[in-house]
């Protein structure tokens, strides 16, 4: 497959096709305004819907039959239980019994559990996958990676029209009323579900805990939901928990995340009824530590955090050091048990976080993110699914979206396996540096030039300050050069969609 | 105005286009399916929105200005203050500030207060009305009468576009979100302005109560908000108590009360688990609360009371003897603090509780529901905007909605003002006999002759059940005859919509 190929604003030769659909290239950040009226689901009736409300069907092959599953269509999953999911699996098990092909699998996200779905992957079951891939999961037919806002905004927007929604649900009650509060897989909350309950064509909810009606609170509405299936068990919940939520041992790290709070504090971001986002990483939690501290310290308290919520988020709400936690995701069962019991740990949706095409969504108003990156460059341009050899790694998740914080912090390792990670170009573009505004590595802190208001606001600072070339040269020195660029061939693996839709980058296949 | 007309599934010559729009003629309960797909509202982009979140504007006219607002558009208003109501008086002057022409005013609900707005009309601000007219606001063009799911239903459907949305909120922060629960105008809820959030193009918060972001809970999504204006006072709370709110102190209302709830228990109905709504009517409460005393004596308690809360809904909340509150608008101020308070008196919206076109809606699952009703034939058809004297008098409110329950009860007097409400036929056709199962007058217990479960549920009560027709004949005889039949010219007044959007009658000019 052949692509037609078009330079787009950042400089990058990106697929004017993707899978057979005609593609908006990369225009410049706020450059590209969407026309048209957002998607239209069906009108349905009250008449094809039980009248007592119980829309309670056998098993999953039940509803896949009176949903119409048909060869080709575009079935969407959540990832609330992460790698303790067991509903995708079931999915796509489902469909082989049928004698299903070439579905188009739209998770939020896949992680480790889902390898089980390779040989549905491998048998045709499923043709390809869209979505945010953590895990072992090959690309077939052209992948195309959005974050958790650019996948709403692709459903709201008719980009994606998913067939069938099926809608792992901790409690659910007959009618399809779901939440992820309680029950023994209990996740939290099902806000990544939110765009796929109102535009699919079907609803499925899958559920291990049915309770009587109503199921309260309803995070997914009953009256968006077809059928109700009940199973033995949706998932594992201790698995929701992942390697990703332990704070970092390595003193480098560790020094990076002190940096990065010290940076905090001394800009004046930190200051009463500020807000901030730390994702899972180890880094990250660290970050959150140290600045909890200093907000200890200094007396300051925050209107929020939004979270990726952990139990370090919960002490700090248990601790009256923030109003409010705006969650999107509980990355642990303290935070499951925190979003149960606490009026004021608040879920959220991609709809109210990161939707581009909403008006407004609540990432712009974070004061400070502090967010990985697998390579930042010269540009303060930044990667997050490929490292420097060029292989596809990582999902997007909510990165993108969150780029458009008031100060946007990527504290990372200068170097990792004696790779450096500033370099001259990234190899897949996924952030641009104008909405990049500092690097915090263990060797030194360099601000993008484009915030003069950071640069004066730290100009009497005793934080190692540095220029972002010094770090790069000094780091290159150590590594005996820049890393070796990887060779690729033509054929394009995967499209990198930025938030408002259009494509930002490509990822190529690697030259054998 | 000569509309043509034809003859529907219930034997009433109906319009078949509506000020200009074409119709369907009802085609009998269940019957209609609808077509194609949902309203699609314009693509938003974040590009156009404060990133910092502050949508705060100076004043109504400049929101109107930024919003475009132009003669012959539609704005809609929410009644949740009701009859405190001071923001769709203040639209209207705005408009008549600005030299606007020909607005399609479409409220939830109107109100005595809004007697104000007749100067609107008469000076053309203000073309004509669609909603719910519970006051003195006289009819322009052709009225459109439609129940509360039928609002959503016609906005959800683009039947109804709505260009600005003025919503009335106790509550916002400068992004929008929005809620009823605190604030010196606190009215409980804002589920009537929720299709208005979704679908206008434009939306515009009006608060008195403004307060940091985030505004939690968040009942109207700032992501779909426009403007936020603040003004002094948005109402005056102590108004949302509506004279409807007292019990009755009629001796034969109080009978007929008495009888609707020890029907409900002989019926068995009144069990374990079971629901029930009553409206916020005099005898609707005095019945909640014969029925609260025969649950406590035997020692049954609900699942949920749909509500319309009161502080009689609240009591029996907190006295245990219900699960839950699910609550449309709150009618007290006590359904205000329950609301704000407990987790388990739910905030519901038109889309959860009555859209007839949605996935199905809570109203069928209600045990039992009583409800007024101006008239009553004998073949249980119900009417609720006109008397016998043809006179348009009354919104719809939730009435053809909650005729799904599983029980409908019509606990009325035999008569008003010496008039029979039992007739032949009744004046305008709001509710089909087939979903009205019982009328309860102080002189006796009709069941509808279709519920023969009923009717073998109750044939050893000693109730006093008869038919209709004998009840009809004794009022008849006490009344000196029957009603005499209004004279009607060809004009026609309004329409009455049915819940699927077809016109199920319509009311006609009265000679003079």
């Amino acid at each position: 497959m052949k692509d037609e190929l078009v330079r787009n604003a950042a400089g990058r030769l990106v697929p004017t096709i993707v899978n057979g659909k005609p593609q908006v290239a990369f225009a410049g950040v706020g450059k590209y305004r969407p026309k048209g009226r957002k998607a239209a689901p069906p009108i349905s009736s009250c008449v094809d819907y039980p009248a007592d409300g119980n829309k309670l069907v056998k098993d999953l092959r039940t509803a896949f039959e009176m949903a119409g599953l048909k060869d080709g269509m575009t079935i969407s999953t959540h990832h609330h239980l992460r790698n303790g999911d067991f509903v995708a699996n079931m999915v796509f098990d489902t469909a082989a019994e049928m004698g299903i092909k070439d579905l188009m699998w739209f998770p939020s996200a896949s992680f480790p559990c889902h390898a089980h779905n390779i040989k549905h992957l491998e048998s045709g079951v499923i043709h390809h996958i869209e979505g945010s891939m953590n895990g072992p999961l090959g690309v077939r037919g052209m992948g195309v990676l959005r974050s958790h806002g650019g996948r709403y905004q692709a459903v709201q927007d008719g980009e994606v029209h998913i067939d069938i929604a099926v809608i792992a649900a901790p409690a659910a009650d007959p009618f399809g009323n779901a939440n992820g509060l309680v029950g023994p897989s209990a996740c939290g909350l099902l806000g990544f579900a939110l765009a796929d309950s109102q535009y699919a064509d079907k609803v499925i909810i899958v559920t291990d805990n049915l309770v009587p009606f109503p199921c309260i609170p309803w995070q997914i509405h009953g009256n968006y939901v077809d059928y109700v299936v009940v199973v033995d068990r949706i998932g594992d919940a201790a698995k929701i928990v992942s390697g990703t939520t332990e704070i970092t041992r390595s003193p480098d790290r560790l020094l990076i995340a002190e940096l990065a709070a010290r940076f905090v504090r001394e800009a004046g971001i930190m200051r009463d009824g500020f807000s901030f986002q730390g994702g899972a990483g180890g880094t990250a939690l660290a970050f959150a530590i140290f600045l909890k501290d200093m907000m200890k310290e200094a007396g300051v308290k925050a209107r929020f955090v939004r979270a990726g919520s952990t139990r370090y988020t919960v002490e700090m709400l248990e601790e009256g050091l923030t109003d409010y936690i705006l969650d999107g995701q509980t990355f642990d069962l303290e935070g499951v048990r925190s979003m149960r019991e606490n009026p004021n740990h608040v879920w959220t949706s991609p709809f109210t976080s990161y939707n581009y095409h909403g008006k407004g969504n609540f990432a712009s108003m974070v004061d400070v993110v502090v967010l990985g990156a697998t390579e930042v460059d010269v540009n303060f341009n930044a990667n997050v699914v490929t490292h420097s050899d060029g292989l596809l790694l990582h999902g997007i998740g909510g990165w993108q979206n969150c780029l458009f914080a008031k100060c946007t912090i990527l504290p990372i390792p200068s170097f990792r396996d004696r790779i450096p990670v500033i370099v001259d170009e990234v190899t897949t573009l996924c952030g641009p540096g104008e909405l990049i505004d500092v690097v915090v590595t263990e060797r030194g802190i360099a601000i993008n030039p484009r915030r003069k208001d950071l640069i004066d606001a730290l100009k009497d600072s005793r934080l190692p300050i540095r220029p972002i070339e010094d770090i790069k040269s000094e780091v290159e020195r150590i590594c005996g050069g820049k890393p070796a660029k990887p060779e690729f061939e033509d054929r394009i693996v995967a499209a990198i969609k930025w938030v408002d839709g259009t494509v930002i980058d490509c990822v190529r296949q690697i030259a054998e």
